[in-house]
């Protein structure tokens, strides 16, 4: 199968949530052994977990987190606190289960996969997945990040991948990323598909200054001015000013909708990967469940634009997929009060009603 | 040894969180690889747990959620939506398995013991802990909840109980409750020990309406002034306003920081508890974490007053230790980052500093 014919069939196969079978979970949850609502986000969670699922008692499900890499030409014009080679350097210490996702992974019970879509230097490790689409991506400052064919082949692998999850007995995929300088290259993406000012999508990374936020500011001016990008062209806009890991994180999450396999999102990076996928494919937005508020300002725009709160706040700014591997029990939690809690009947408790 | 001589005894045992364990865990997450601080929150509480363990490498912890159960006779004023039975109910639910705190236990993986410190009518399970005191308090509009001694008696049955649990292994214990008409008692002791109007920590509970929250607000004015409470004396004050199973947590908390235990506080009947407890020993405010944020105004007051920020905030409003027990893989996943992550010297990756 072509890349794009991949991803059409994704984009053709996704389904929205069964409001039937969120319907029934929800009169399901109505009659447990507490007051009506007072699971409250929990509650939510469930309910939109049975409609991804379309099953009104979707179990337990599978977790697994995937973390994509690549490298940013952008790097060069200093928008990072971290050097570049950080990246490959993160990769040899997540296929090392020393970095924060792979504790936190652990900790989930969840699988990690970790996945090179473009690392500068590619390391060679068994528990690193390859599928390298190019050596990282150009300085979007002055030129295309990748070509429209390398875009939809990392879309492509993202489906793959996520397919091969699914059949491989997976059912929630947490996202996670690594790659300095892609906040700046989700910026910039966020800044097109929202059509929002560069100003108001760009944040401070994992860290940096006022005088180094000017200038990736103006860097996201540099690559929108440099040609016009279509915002209604989500592949040449990811083509343009995305990144290697934003479109195979785009295309799991086009890849998991299809298959009715809710997504966690992280933070900005994850978030502007899932907002490309969404305008490929609305209906894969009903897959999204928002894992942790970024202080990203990006972040909160692309959250309003999708309509999702996340279920935790805990000042995470370290991505990898931490947010989202720390909201895994969560999804467990409310999976586990749809099937296992008592009703009012079978307990023999008084119910007061709504 | 008589209840006030345990009381005395955990008190004087209590001891404040270690400044140097908490600053040697610090400085070991600054070393692992990820931007100094950028695990945000997570940080924040291996950092304090390191503190209350006196230990900069705490380990993992084995969890215990406590659930006491009382009846209050405030009931009859009609000041909850749920009939009083509802109480020795739901003990029967949680000794089943069904509520949702054993479901949230078992995920969370932590055993969970069940309290009876006066339900009224007692039920005969090996799964509930007899430690009943008196048959539910006294109708607190009209009379003190319960003789000072029976208050000393409550609190000690909680140290006893937090003794014999970290005896037996658990490291850290989530308070959960469960006593219908409860959140009444809580506002009345929490007015009392914030000098606050009633109106300000009355709240609605499992779902009680207007009409009924203003009711409820006339009932604790008159529980307060029936006789001068004084504040300076919690004992006292949990023996005029207060409730048994209230009693009994505040001592699990004494008993727990006299044995250098973080104890999670769930939402407000629990923080109130919490809250009697500091001023029975301000030191034992040390072991205190606050896990969920209640939509009740009191929480909020008592967690301003004990400068305390919820980890979790999925509007919750069913007690039992439910938010506390959600909260209990963040400490899990906070202890394994701590234990697990790599250095960046270990790694070889590049650190950019602070």
């Amino acid at each position: 199968m072509t890349p794009r014919a991949r991803l059409e069939a994704a984009i053709a196969a996704a389904a929205a949530a069964d409001a039937a079978a969120a319907g029934a979970a929800r009169r399901a949850l109505d009659g447990k052994t507490k007051p009506r609502g007072s699971l409250g986000r929990l509650e939510e969670l469930a309910c939109r977990i049975a409609g991804i699922r379309a099953s009104a008692a979707p179990g337990r499900l599978e977790p697994a987190v995937v973390v994509a890499a690549a490298d940013h030409g952008v790097a060069v014009e200093g928008v990072s606190a971290y050097p570049q080679e950080v990246t490959a350097q993160m990769l040899g210490t997540f296929a090392g289960g020393g970095a924060a996702v792979c504790v936190l992974a652990r900790q989930a019970g969840a699988r990690l996969i970790v996945v090179d879509v473009g690392v500068r230097e590619p390391i060679d490790h068994p528990a690193v997945l390859d599928r390298r689409i190019r050596a990282g991506t150009a300085n979007i400052a002055r030129e295309p990040a990748m070509t429209r064919g390398e875009a939809e082949e990392a879309l492509a692998a993202g489906i793959e991948l996520a397919d091969g999850l699914v059949d491989d007995g997976v059912g929630v995929i947490a996202l996670g990323e690594m790659g300095i300088a892609n906040t700046t290259a989700a910026s910039a993406l966020t800044a097109v598909l929202l059509d929002a000012d560069p100003a108001a999508v760009c944040g401070r990374g994992t860290g940096i200054d006022d005088q180094r936020l000017s200038h990736k500011i103006a860097v996201v001016r540099r690559a929108l001015g440099r040609t016009p990008v279509d915002p209604t062209d989500p592949v040449g806009a990811i083509a343009a000013v995305g990144g290697l890991e934003i479109a195979a994180l785009a295309g799991v999450t086009l890849g998991a909708g299809a298959r009715r396999t809710p997504v966690l999102v992280d933070g900005f990076i994850t978030a502007a990967a899932a907002l490309a996928a969404t305008r490929l494919c609305p209906s894969c937005g009903d897959a999204l469940i928002a894992a942790h508020r970024s202080p990203e300002p990006g972040h909160g725009a692309i959250l309003a634009a999708l309509g999702l709160e996340p279920l935790l706040d805990l000042r995470l700014r370290l991505g990898e997929g931490t947010g989202a591997t720390l909201a895994l029990p969560l999804i467990a939690a409310a999976l586990a009060v749809l099937s296992e809690m008592a009703t009012f009947d079978e307990a023999g408790v008084t119910d007061a009603g709504a």
